[in-house]
């Protein structure tokens, strides 16, 4: 115990708690929501879905889970709950929507279906949309740029890994207006293979995927489309996967058009993060983890941001670091969650990572 | 929130904490301590030492402390508190143990100086002993083995991460009599980097230490002398380093000199664990984690054991695997402390795991 | 250029060179089979089949052959040549024996199906033999137990990785009487992911197979009766998966009944292998790479052997590591040809292995 | 053996060889060099130099080398030969420049001492030049753009790993005029651990190198001078450490001031490289391996290059990945060597990789 250090008290905010099913569980992100589900103190786990392994055993597939005594449901023995989280493939959630609403009231979709504003978007990035009538509802689920909204909110959209470390790290620029307008930005990502999801073929198998630096989605990837939704600029996207299983490491190369000095820079991330409970500036300093790296976020809700200037060259270099499966995903869904139902924001999120670690 | 899944209740045993501070904390082993004890409910730190690091910030070695604000302090300004739990290399708490004992009532060691019975031993396996009147006093830290006499304890020896992985597959064979006596027991470890502590030199480096399958120690390891001392037997232990940075995995290849059937087995593991908190059978069953694999204990004070008959070859193959810093070190250290002061066994070690997790 | 360093002549066994084909060449096997093949200067490459493949480029699914022009053939369309090398999976070599020597003069099978002397022995460990009347006839691909009877031979049949690697390390104790029989041996090997092949499923996935030691057939491992067959004693093997994509070492712990000196270790090692091309002794000495480790051998045709004398457990432990795809696959068959067709032992295997490496 | 594949004839240009030693012989590059140099027909391999290691055997230090009963020379015994390769710290060869041209006629520097062209650039860059009046005289490494200057050579400065790739990425862009000029460019590159060479402190070891993206000389690397020097245009250059031993990825985002086709790129990329031994052009395709990657090259002497157009970003996406132990050095400096002294090109860089392979 120090003095500082989150921790979860269940009499704060009352002791009752509200009962939640998880869609999708035998994903990988179904699995990371199950776990933290499980150790926070305001959620009743119900069910967790899965087609294909109904009846077996939850820790079967998800060792984290062993001690839960849970077993998967069929879909379609899916009972009312108050909270609902759903991690199907992109394109499921868009279908069943309405279903969702008449089991839950409150549903967390961690697909891609419900993070852009508009129809227009999902033709143009995605396959259209088939519930076009829910995307004004939908509150994106980052509460760095979108606490407000996410109060009482009753469908929250899960944002997507890549764009999420790349909003971290971009956002305070836009925010505090430290950028003229018109900048070239370029995102550079360096993924994990969790990202993939389990399964997988060939390309993800371990004789081919171990020690890569592979290039994929070079160009075109989807996220650019929320990136650009919530910063108003676009950017020239690429992603690598590289050999670690969790993690999303986005390094932005911005070239502004106008002066910047190192103190703007650190007074926009100083008054967007100094309060948030989940963003931690590294930038510089001494030791081995000097700027963001995904082993210092690893297992943890942390997006770690910092930043070079680079005068030689006009640039400004910011570096974000995640967790994909807590920040990306599971962990963004629980800490939006949080906030639409008032509960502390920390809760079921304090774990703090480990030291050594490997390729998390 | 789960049935069944262990959560901590500050209140249960009352909410008063105890002062706690961790000499020798710059290490692998000291950051893990402190991690542990600034999540722990009961444990209030005071002070981390470091002699290199005196007056820097905790968290620039150790990313999860990051937040906690604390900073290392000199060795000499150690100040009295209720606990201390020492992290220093082999032979420097038995030159200090006096002064321990001045400044704390428990003392929590996690060196190899009291884990032995006699000086006799310390003569054979290491280089003498310098308090030799300490050791009766001293109780070996693994509840499994040892609960009852670790309450109320005042001095705690810590065992060793590789002796702890192989003690925790052999000991229900012979606590409960399974093996005639007189067998032939081998014992082959696999370990990860963070057993070698931080630094290390030119084998320790990345390039010579990835992706290695390296037979270090092959005969003579000092973990035999403390196996021995609690089967009443001798086993012929190797180790090898692999490429992982947390995790111990024993296999143990045991063959019985009379009949021994695979639900003798059963019942003696079953016996034997059933309701130890952190021990897990994992014995064949479905999916990627039939055996014990550090991956799934990874960040967790788990022992996962498991094993198998091979009747061609009159063997029993027994699979354990533990994090070395968690139930090899740090975590079997807090649980014991849990014990030996009365608390829940489980406080501040209630973390899962993660999964997907890489090279943890 | 040193002296000592094996180089192959083209012209010391005459400049023609022999036509040759591989059967089953997607999978990795049969891709190095290619690259050596490829690299050789006594083998002229006809074809290369693959069902899946055929028509495309060699180079897109195997990196090393992208210079080489090569495209999949059909394995309908297979036409005659000299040598025909098989790397098909278990089973199909015994159905199509009389086939594959309608087409070639010497047949390499890179699988399970010749490598046994009796029927009897496919009924016990395989699914039984379809046609066992070619087992007397196929030699076993090691030229270091059976080079004398691999001369001129025409039907080679390759060792399986593990038995290779197992075989190595305990052969001189056999052929030299060192042990006075009847000796307890227990087989631990670690093992590489190239080792359960192309594709594979969720196990294999790079989430699920990252950082692990994973126990795989824990006992009843069907090169138990290779090793037994060669060694004429029976041995307990036990195998783990562990984070490396090629490589196996094998670390036998063998139990003398009589006394055995290190002087007489290193007489028998010395004797059998001073003498071969492809075998390195590795025992103690000096820096980082002192005993056998699959790292040291990667990419190469060595087999490293070491070992260590375990007085108080009145123990030998022997330790060796091959690259399972070299020779523990194709480099052995490439090797065993080329004692079979009378070239230079080394001819297309004089690849030294790089320093450093990573996870090979 | 496969039409289309290189291979060395000793017979080609003469049997007669050159006498060669290398200076700086313990560390990963001299080890590399003395490797390459030890297969190679044309080299007489006389000395290895080191002041740690004197007297010791080469092989101890570098596995590769094992068989070739080399063992390190102190550097006071240096003995004259035809070529010297030096592979010292940068900042010995400037002083040691007089010495070396006694001892050989041609020298063959690694480090960064003779890159550039004049003494400003050195002491902008680095810390000034105590031999400035070789920097004309010294002829930059890399055949693929500095053939025609190399040949007869006596002064050979080996590339930057990082230029290296950059280089080789873009250099058809700026030979063949595609680009307007006036383009913004950022590279970002990921690294393995060896260059940082043997040895390294506490960043460098396992337990903290494993599973990184860290970001580090996230501005103002040296290696810009080397590009910009080349390419007559500034680059905004970060590097990356990943998970891999070996390798070099650099991704470039160039966004042309003009419009460019993919026609333009193609037709650039294939004048550039289509004759070059050592240049393999991988845009998309199919399989796993589409665009280049250190993997891919691991062990080889080969850049690879590729690229994608983005037209929504008007961005063009340059990929290239060399082994920087090879291609990025090492071998870098043996093809370089071998186009100075007339021999065939490809002498004693034919290895061609493997597949499957780990982090290599």
């Amino acid at each position: 115990m120090v003095t500082g250090v989150q921790t979860t008290d269940a009499t704060e905010t009352g002791t009752e708690t509200v009962t939640v099913s998880v869609v999708g569980a035998t994903g990988f992100t179904g699995g990371e929501l199950l776990r933290l589900l499980a150790g926070h103190p305001k959620f009743d786990i119900q069910q967790a879905t899965s087609r294909s392994a109904a009846g077996k055993s939850v820790g079967s597939k998800h060792p984290p889970l062993r001690g839960s005594g849970l077993r998967f449901t069929d879909p379609g023995d899916l009972e009312s709950v108050d909270v609902l989280f759903v991690a199907t493939p992109h394109g499921v959630s868009m279908d069943r929507i309405d279903e969702f609403f008449e089991i839950a009231d409150t549903v967390v979709d961690l697909s891609a279906d419900f993070r852009l504003d508009s129809e227009g978007q999902y033709d143009e990035w995605y396959d259209g949309h088939t519930s076009p009538e829910y995307l004004e509802q939908a509150e994106y689920a980052l509460p760095e740029i979108n606490r407000e909204n996410l109060a009482g909110a009753d469908l929250i959209a899960g944002g997507g890994c890549n764009a999420t470390a790349t909003i971290l790290g971009l956002y305070p620029l836009f925010e505090h207006d430290v950028l003229a307008g018109g900048e070239q930005i370029v995102v550079d990502v360096k993924v994990g293979s969790s990202e993939g999801g389990a399964g997988g073929g060939e390309a993800s198998s371990h004789p081919e995927r171990s020690g890569i630096v592979r290039p994929y989605a070079p160009t075109g990837h989807r996220h650019e489309a929320e990136i650009e939704q919530f910063l108003g600029t676009s950017v020239a996207f690429t992603c690598h996967a590289v050999d670690m299983v969790r993690g999303a490491s986005a390094t932005a190369h911005v070239f502004p058009t106008g002066p910047v000095s190192k103190a703007d820079l650190w007074g926009a991330y100083r008054e967007s993060y100094e309060d948030e409970p989940f963003v931690r500036l590294a930038g510089g300093g001494s030791g081995v983890y000097r700027y963001p790296e995904p082993k210092a976020v690893a297992g943890t809700n942390y997006g770690d941001v910092g930043f070079e200037l680079d005068p030689s060259n006009k640039r400004v270099v910011v570096f974000s670091a995640i967790d994909n499966m807590m920040k990306g995903s599971a962990g963004q869904a629980v800490h939006a969650a949080n906030v639409a139902l008032g509960f502390e924001e920390t809760a079921g999120l304090e774990f703090a990572g480990l030291h050594p670690v490997g390729a998390p």
